[in-house]
């Protein structure tokens, strides 16, 4: 028999509910990939096997008993940012260490309803911002995994994991996705709940998920939020507005790779036309800084008054800028992305999708500085649907990604551009 | 030397900060009035005098170590859907019973930040939903509060409360506000964030402040947002449209109230201009129910698949039809209201601000039903700042309040036309 920990998810979960594999036997296997794994990808801050076995256990018996179980016994992993009633909850702060939530959060719950087994806490950076965990590279240990997702993206890329909860304000799940060779998915805002989620800025947090393929993403948000996320594939190449950040210049393996995917899907049929956003975009993004610090700022008021000097310098530093800064320059940032908001449709009418990048290009070295948003923050704050998938490996052999980007509400069809791209470059790459 | 629990709150706060009045002494009258009401009254879930002493003398140091406190030593009301880490917080739920959170909601960490002293917990409905708590209204013991904020508008029409955060989805500050004869300010969506609240619905739920006059309530939002919520006393009078729900036929003393609220504010000097809010309004008002319950149900996902038995059936039934909804119905309707959003400034083009009414008649007998939201559900799903000011008593002898709406971020404007609908109709009913 082939090893389950090899099958895509959604024919191990599909097995598992056709009762050739039990969840339990799947589980197995999976502990045995993390216990080879984590004592150097240090991808959680919470892992209980007892617990896991104990969850496959349920599984196993709830599927005797009939139940349909779309996410039957996969592995997924959840941000520590977000509450698990049965594991401690810590935000990747020593201010709330051995927390431990009474309930779940919304979004863990409905995996829990599908039948996926939370199968540990993932590493976040202090309250998903700045400050790092201790998560490295499942492609080089020397490197950063990226984050604030860290241990979900590097969970996922090290293949411990079928799925895991991540969650974005700047460029937190398609960053550290992209660095880890992982499909990472930030959906339209409020396509999760955020209930039992420790939220920084209520204007952009969003809760998405990873996966080894865009397949396996795809059945994970039909399951969780039930939406139909499946689309046939198309029967055609996409018009694809490709945007390029001022910053690119800085970042040349990404401008290079961008060129390349660029060519490889005009080569499948693809059209790609530089599209350059102007100013209600520009504008949105020179304040997406002051929305993010001064309303995680106040999301952290009883941290400050409580226990600031357990926060890290850096992010003291930077909610102390969130609070002296003028309160009008939060209301002129939230009107910024409204219009931006407004906007969006209009600045790729005609157009399928955008191409942009993911990150820019591989994972730093080390694991003091988890990588730079410059190519995400846009996408965050208009709301929109984006995913990165991976073209390839760079200069140093880490993974590369591109991102796709549709209209809020169109998810489906990100994803299944997405799948698409990613076709078009591993088979020009083969061709 | 007045009793000091008669003073209007800016007084009793300024008394404190310059050391003529000490939040101990105001703490202990404001006790007594609690003791006196609470045993009809049943504003409060939670009440510890002991704390609420502990509190005022730790404003009293601050004072005198030479802490600026706009909110000196004011008694706080937090509904019972906020967080607090000194008191148990129990969403209106027995699921709930006895949990006490680690933190503070956002917003009562600010409260305390500028002085106030948190008094209790104060009864909401279950999970700010239909199901009502025991609370009833400080007029007439023999009627409803409203709700869902029931023990925050009791609270403070009864002045036992110099203030109360109260929340909204459907009409949950205005129209308690409105039965209990207070000041129920619902601010721009956003303007506290939710940290640490229970959120239900995150496209609709919004946190407000219920205060005795609009002058507490300008206090009260300045001190804790940083926002300026002061305006100078207008020198002309104002350009108000007019909007009456389809329904105001029902609630035949509402009619005639807006009719001589219409009255009073035109001898006065306001032009009052009958305005028709069309389809896009009327659109979003259809799928408002859709929104709140499918949203509530996925925050309650947890609760519904672990407690499901301790759901009221009211509870349990809505939220089963929020989850056996076409998920389509949730798309829509955020679209719907994304729309009426965008169309609502050219819709009151050339007003300063919208009268509308509060509430459908005085509050109902009993209290078993907290009375219908018709008048405020539009508000809500719009985002944009109302408030009720009471504007005189009802057949019955209970309160009766009338509503100001302005558009989205003109915050202070509303409540500076509040203040003056209020003053233009006691002056008219004095002259």
């Amino acid at each position: 028999m082939i090893n389950p920990a090899l099958l895509p998810a959604p024919e191990a979960a599909a097995a598992i509910q056709a009762g050739r594999l039990s969840a339990t036997e799947l589980a197995e296997v999976m502990l045995g990939r993390i216990a080879e794994r984590e004592p150097v990808l240090r991808a959680f801050t919470h892992l209980d096997p007892a617990l896991v076995r104990k969850q496959a256990a349920r599984v196993d018996a709830a599927v005797k008993a009939g139940a349909r179980l779309p996410l039957a016994g996969l592995f997924l992993g959840v941000k520590d940012v977000i509450d698990t009633a049965d594991q401690p909850s810590q935000y990747g702060s020593p201010i709330w260490g051995g927390h431990r939530p009474r309930s779940d959060a919304a979004c863990v719950a409905l995996a829990r309803r599908a039948g996926a087994i939370i199968a540990g806490k993932t590493v976040t950076t202090e309250f998903a911002t700045r400050f790092p965990g201790p998560t490295t590279n499942p492609h080089n240990s020397g490197h950063t995994p990226g984050g604030s997702s860290s241990g979900s993206a590097a969970g996922v890329g090290a293949g411990v994991l079928h799925l895991a909860f991540g969650t974005q304000t700047a460029g937190s799940i398609v960053r550290p996705a992209a660095y880890c060779g992982a499909v990472g998915f930030k959906p339209s805002y409020g396509s999760f709940h955020r209930a039992g989620m420790k939220v920084m800025s209520e204007s952009l947090d969003t809760i998405g998920l990873m996966g080894a393929t865009i397949a396996d993403v795809v059945l994970g948000m039909t399951a969780m939020t039930g939406f139909d996320h499946h689309l046939p594939k198309p029967d055609r190449a996409p018009k694809l507005a490709l945007v390029l950040a001022p910053g690119l210049a800085g970042t040349p393996e990404t401008a290079g790779l961008m060129e390349c995917v660029t060519e490889m899907a005009r080569h499948k049929g693809a059209t790609v036309t530089l599209v350059e956003l102007g100013a209600p975009f520009t504008d949105a993004v020179a304040l997406h800084a002051h929305v993010m610090n001064m309303e995680s700022a106040e999301a952290l008021s009883w941290e400050l008054d409580h226990a600031r000097a357990q926060l890290s310098p850096i992010l003291r530093e930077r909610m102390e800028w969130g609070m002296s800064e003028p309160r009008a320059k939060l209301a002129a940032g939230r009107a910024a992305f409204a219009a931006a908001q407004a906007a969006f449709n209009d600045a790729i009418a005609g157009f399928d999708a955008v191409l942009t990048p993911s990150a820019p290009d591989e994972a730093p070295a080390g694991t003091d500085y988890t990588g730079d948003p410059m190519f995400n923050t846009l996408w965050t704050l208009l709301h929109v649907p984006c995913v990165t998938v991976p073209v390839g490996k760079g200069l140093k052999g880490l993974p590369l990604g591109a991102q796709i980007v549709t209209r809020r509400g169109e998810d489906a069809a990100c994803l299944m551009w997405g799948e698409w791209l990613q076709a078009a470059i591993h088979g020009a790459a083969h061709g």
